[in-house]
C-alpha cells in the first residue's frame, strides 16, 4: 500500500500549502482542493468540505487512480477524478492544486466562448516548467463547468493529450487547475498563474479591449 | 435560563470569527454585528459599538427574541432586531452575522433600484446550503437602508415568508446579513457572499454593463 | 511638563495605532504621522521619517502647541504644525491622524477642483462622532498640497472655524487628516474614512460619472 | 575578501526584507532578487529560484562586481549583472532590490511604447532621496525586456549616465528596480514606488486617459 510517514509527511505539506492558498484568497468558503501523489497507484487528496486554512492530516485521504477511497471511507472531494486522471495521463505529475480565486473566476466567464486565454510578454512565463523566456506566448485552455467529473476529466485529458506543454486549465466560474513535477512545482505554478490572471484583468480594465 | 459553560463556548467561537471577519476587512470602524443561538429563546450577540477584531466574552451579551437583554444591562447592537426576528421565523436558523464590507456597499448600491441581485454561472453557488449544481440562479433581495429596526426587520421577514431558499440580504450602503444551521454555516456563507459580490463587481467592470 | 508614565503609555497606545495602520497599507514608505495630547500645552507625536510599522517610544517626542520640540532635541514631524494647530483649534481634540493610502491619495486629487467631496447613503456616515443616521450628507474639505505648513494650517483652522461637524480634510496627493475625542476614536475615525474613499472609488469606477 | 560576520548581518538583512516585499505579494513564484554592498568589490546577493519570502543565510551568496561568484560555486540569479552593474556605476549604492508585482508588471507594458512614465503631484515624490518638495516631477524609464543581461544591463547604465537623479526603472511586463544609500533607504523607495505605481493605475481608470 503505502507508507505512513510518508503519508503524514505529505498530509503536512498539503496543509502548509493549503494555508498559504486560504491566506491569499484562493479557498474561499471550503473551496478548492489539492492532491501529492503517494506512488504510482496511490494519491493523498483533501477530503471533501473543509476549510482549506485549516487542514489537518485527518483531512487528507488516500484515492487510487480512480479516485476511490484506500484505507478509510472518508469522502474524497467531488473532483477527486479531475486530480486522478491528471496523474494517469502524465507519470511525471507529482502534485495537483485546484484554486478557487476571484480574478480566474472573472476571467474564465469572460474568455469562455473563445475556450482559452492566450498570455504574452510576462516575464512571469518563465515561471512554467522547460520556459526560458518571456518572449512566447503561453495558452491556458478554458473548459464550461460541469458537476459531471467523467465527462469533464474525459473532456481535459483529451485536450492534454493533443496540446503538449499545458501547465494549467480554468473552468468557467469555477477557477484554476495547475500541478508539477512536485508540490512547490504546483505551487509556484498557481502563483505564477493568480499573478498573471490578476495582471491580464488590470489589463483588461485599462485597455479596455478584448483580445 | 441558559448553560454559562455554553455562553462561554459560544462567545468565544463569535470571537473566533469575529477576528477573521475583521481581518478580511469587513468590520470597519466597529461595524458589523454577530450572533449565535443558546436555546429556543435566548441569543447571544455583540453589543454596540465595540471593534469585532478584538471581541472579548464581555462584548457579547444575551438577549431574548425581542432583542431585549437578558441577565445583563448592557446595551446590544442596535441592529439586534434584524437578527432576533430571524431566529424567531426560522427554528433551524443557529447563527446570523452582519458583515459590512466595501464589496456588498459598492453593489447593494448599484443594485438598489432593483431590490435584488442575481447571480448564476459561479460554482460557489453550490456552497448555499440545499445547492448542489452550479447550474442555477441565486437570488439576494436588497433593502432599502433604514434605522427603524422594526420596519426593517419586519420588511425582510415578509419576503423571507413569501421567497423561500434566501440565504441573505443586502441592506443599501450598509452591508450583508446571512445566518446558517451552525455559526460555522453562517461563516462559509458569509465568505462566499463575499467572494461573489467582488466578483460580480468587477465582472461589472469588465463587461461594462447592467443586466 | 508632564508626566512620564502618562507619555510612556501614550506612545506606546501610538505605537499600537501606528502598526495596525501600516499593516492596513495607510503608511508607505515612512509617510504619515500621529499625535495624542498629553495636556492642555503638549503634544506626544511622531518623530520625522520612521518607519510607522516599528514605532518604540524613541520614534515619539513631546512638542508644544507651536510645534517645537520640549525636552528633547529631536526633530518633530514636518507636518507637527498641521496637528498642533488642531489641538490649538478645539479643546475637545485629543488624537490627530495623519493616514497616507491609495484611494486618499487618488480621490483627492480627482476632487481637487472641487476643493471638497461629499458623501451620502452610506450607513458608515454614522461612525463619526454626533452623527445618529445615514440619512446626512458629510463632507470633507480638500486642501492643495504645500510644503508651506504655516500657510496650510491656517488654510484648514480658517475653514473649520466656519464649517462645524467636521471629522477630517484631504491635502491633495497626499491623504487624510482625521482626529477624535480620544485615540480610540481618531483609529474609528480613520478606518471609516479609508473605508469610504474606497467605496467611493469603486463607485465612481462603475457608474462612471463624476457628481 | 570579506567579513563573515558582515556577510551573515548582510544575509539576515536581505531575508528580513525579503520577507516583507514577499508578503506584499512583490514576489510572486520565486520571483524578484535583491543585493547589498559588502565592499567596494563585493556584493551579497540572492541565489536564483529561491521563494523570497523564506530566504535563509543558505539562500544569499556572494559575487563579485561582474557577477562571478566568489567563495562558492552557488548560481547567482540570472539578472545578478542588472545589480552588479548599478554597483560599479555609482560607488553610492548600497542596495538594490527589484520587486515583480502585478502593478508594475501592467503600468510598465502600458506606457513600453513611450519609454518612460512622468509622476507628478504626489507628495510621495518627497520620499525620493534628494527631493524636498511634491512640487516637481519624476521620471521612471522603461526597458524593453530581455534575457540578455548584458545588452538590457548596458542599457540601463547608459541610460543613468545621461540622466541624473534617477531612482528606479521598469522592465517591460517584468517589473521594478530600484536601489539606495542603504537597504532602508533601497526598501523605502521600493514602498514609495510601489505606492506610486498604484495610485498612477486607479487614476488611469478613473480619468480614462492616457498622458
Amino acid at each position: 500500500m503505502y507508507d505512513i510517514n510518508l503519508f503524514n509527511q505529505t498530509a503536512d505539506a498539503i496543509s502548509t500549502v493549503g494555508s498559504y492558498l486560504a491566506t491569499r484568497g484562493w479557498a474561499p468558503a471550503t473551496s478548492g482542493n489539492y492532491s501529492c501523489r503517494l506512488n504510482e497507484q496511490l494519491v493523498a487528496i483533501t477530503v471533501s468540505g473543509k476549510s482549506k486554512g485549516e487542514l489537518t492530516r485527518d483531512d487528507i485521504m488516500v484515492v487510487d487512480l480512480s479516485a476511490k477511497a484506500v484505507g478509510s471511507n472518508k469522502k474524497p472531494s467531488d473532483e477527486a477524478m479531475l486530480h486522478t486522471s491528471l496523474y494517469q495521463h502524465d507519470a511525471q505529475i507529482a502534485a495537483v492544486l485546484h484554486t478557487h480565486s476571484v480574478y480566474a473566476t472573472v476571467l474564465s466567464r469572460y474568455y469562455a466562448s473563445m475556450g482559452q486565454m492566450r498570455l504574452e510578454n510576462y516575464e512571469l512565463l518563465k515561471v512554467f516548467s522547460g520556459n526560458t523566456t518571456h518572449d512566447m506566448e503561453v495558452l491556458i485552455p478554458i473548459f464550461a463547468n460541469s458537476q459531471d467529473m467523467q465527462y469533464l476529466s474525459a473532456q481535459v485529458i483529451d485536450y492534454l493529450k493533443h496540446n503538449p506543454n499545458i501547465h494549467g486549465y480554468l473552468i468557467v466560474g469555477h477557477g484554476l487547475y495547475t500541478w508539477g513535477k512536485s508540490l512547490a512545482d504546483a505551487k509556484r505554478h498557481a502563483e505564477a498563474w493568480e499573478f498573471l490572471f490578476e495582471c491580464e484583468l488590470l489589463h483588461l480594465k485599462i485597455n479596455g479591449v478584448l483580445l
